[in-house]
């Protein structure tokens, strides 16, 4: 199978190229120390006055020093890729990678921590404790449900941009995808039936951003089945998305499908079969957003019918991939000093992403990740 | 008076030249993410392949991420500079500084992380959780006596160096000086009669590392005078301190100074005299390290009849500066794996750096912060 060895061919490279490397990252100053005056400029005894003078004007430290350009990018590495629970350890390698990818997209400095502790009370308290250390906090590949209450309540208790970018960064370029695939079928958003499978962080984060910006009903199905208001095993947010539910119908993925005009996958390897597809509206629409292998194959969802695929994959066509949106909203709410990212913000990132493909095609939905002007238009609605 | 124009003239270079660089270190990836393929190799999906391998083997961790380069410097703003307790964002100008003399003397990756917490459980609780994205830990500007009690608790509970520079890098280039200075006065230091003034974090990592080095009786002032065993207002470090104090004679500073071969300060400006140091035993030693404005300025102590004048300043001969301790400590730790800072580390550095100065005279008992080889030498004992 073609992903197959693509793969093991990058699992083999990627373990190569990070022991030649040793760290993806470095720190650089940005001015060398190599006499008496600048060791006294930029070290004791100058920098007593511009440390006397922050404590007295704490708003103005970011002028004096880099939180004007920093993130941490911070994991308890409990929900690693498709990993899972591999700790603070495994995660490291991915978080390095982000920081790269923050510098590279959006010029930004990102330190990852990696954090030894795994409840919610505890990661708050950690957070919070380095919280002045940085201008924002990425949170990354924390495990749902505990990701959505540690980021609701770092938003609350801190006044620096917080994002979990699974949910909302997955969320936000899903809907840039959406709105520009329903354009391409002649359809409008807020009359699609929409059909979500995965209730974990990216999942419910996407239902809420589309309920939010269409007010579509959405379908959501969970291991269990389709999530409905009578289901007696629903946390919290899986409650928020039984309210999308319009007709509380229940049953399985297969019993979704129906009739749907969107099948949205953040969820498993071939979950979503041909037969399904046959079973949907004309030219549905499919996001199999599985990583690394989606729920089905583009070639065979096309074959089934379908209009437009889009996946999580660099090797085919419409890429949902979160870095089209975290190096803009960073970029934004450093630049803007935007203290909290919102809803507005989201959906206004979402269009700006969709607005960057002049001519929609079924084969460009979205921009690809190095396109240019991307993390721009997406920083400049971001204030 | 002369130092008090340099420090306005560096007061107001450091305000300027802070806002113009608006931070004084970034991120730089070592590698430029810019093809499909890169980003294929450093981040998903060719990273999982290195989050899994070291998952599982963790202790290999160092080889395919930052880890073995990298450090914390870390503070809670409580204890910084002369400037006392001016919290986080005040100690954050001064942790840059430190991590651009990290990178400057040592190549080492140091992030400054200021901490929002201050009680003792806090501060543990946050550098714990946040260790596994470290190699070393770097504690600086936590004040006295809650940072004995953080570093020990640290130092137990973590498998990575941890060091309160305050005091061990103090220490260590303090006991570096006193065994040139010795030498040149013809005294052997485990006969010396020292007095200590300070008992703060510099003042007891002083004292017990002369101790154990020389076996020397120290006698320590504090603001209460002469610390002696019979004092019921005493904190646990600064009974072990009592102990040092072979006599128990109580008193004032100047009922202490009388004969001593030693005065080391590391208290305030200008708490001793020329009158003091003329009741001193013959060619007396005196390290009046106070910052910025010393214990006695070098010339008056001079005319005193002082031998050999340390000073914590650049613009006098002598300066003890902990850069001539840390960035090697902990190169070498990086470099050799080394899981803990021992005493016997300590004054192997403290020796490393003393032979450094092949002939040392009254101007020159410890190498300038810019001379070469310093990092090297005390690396290399560090093992």
């Amino acid at each position: 199978m073609r992903c197959t060895i693509e793969l093991m061919d990058y699992a083999k490279l990627a373990l190569e190229k990070h022991k030649e490397l040793k760290g993806k990252i470095t720190i650089q100053p940005r001015d060398i120390v190599d006499s008496k005056e600048k060791l006294s400029t930029y070290y004791s005894p100058g920098v007593g006055a511009v440390s006397s003078y922050v404590a007295k004007h704490p708003e103005e430290t970011r002028d004096y020093t880099w939180l004007n350009n920093n993130v941490a990018v911070v994991s308890d590495g409990s929900a690693v890729l498709g990993l899972g629970n591999i700790g603070p350890q495994g995660a490291l390698p991915v978080m390095e990678g982000k920081a790269m990818l923050f510098k590279g997209f959006a010029n930004i400095d990102a330190v990852p921590i990696v954090l030894d502790v795994h409840t919610a009370d505890e990661i708050v308290a950690a957070v919070k404790a380095i919280a002045p250390s940085f201008g924002g906090i990425n949170l990354e590949d924390i495990a749902a449900p505990l990701c959505f209450e540690i980021e609701e309540r770092l938003k609350a208790d801190l006044s620096i941009p917080v994002m979990h970018d699974d949910q909302h960064g997955t969320a936000i370029v899903t809907l840039a995808g959406l709105i520009n695939a329903t354009k391409i079928t002649g359809r409008e958003l807020k009359d699609c039936k929409i059909v979500l499978v995965g209730a974990g962080a990216a999942g419910v984060a996407i239902a809420k951003l589309i309920h939010l910006y269409a007010g579509a009903a959405i379908v959501t199905v969970d291991s269990k089945g389709i999530v409905t208001r009578d289901r007696t095993d629903l946390n919290t947010e899986k409650q928020i998305l039984a309210q999308f539910n319009k007709d509380q119908q229940g049953g399985t993925l297969t019993d979704a499908v129906k009739d749907a005009d969107v099948f949205i996958g953040v969820s498993q390897a071939g979950l979503l079969t041909a037969d399904m597809i046959k079973t949907m509206a004309d030219q549905p629409i499919i996001f199999a957003m599985a990583n690394p292998v989606p729920e089905i194959m583009p070639d065979v969802a096309k074959e089934a019918g379908a209009a437009i695929v889009a996946t999580g994959r660099s090797d085919f066509p419409n890429q949902v991939n979160n870095s089209l949106a975290f190096p803009g909203i960073f970029r934004g709410a450093l630049d803007h000093g935007v203290k909290a990212i919102t809803d507005q913000h989201k959906i206004a990132a979402a269009e700006a992403i969709a607005a960057l493909v002049a001519e929609p095609t079924v084969d460009k939905i979205i921009p690809g990740p190095f396109d240019d002007g991307v993390v721009e238009a997406v920083a400049h609605v971001i204030r």
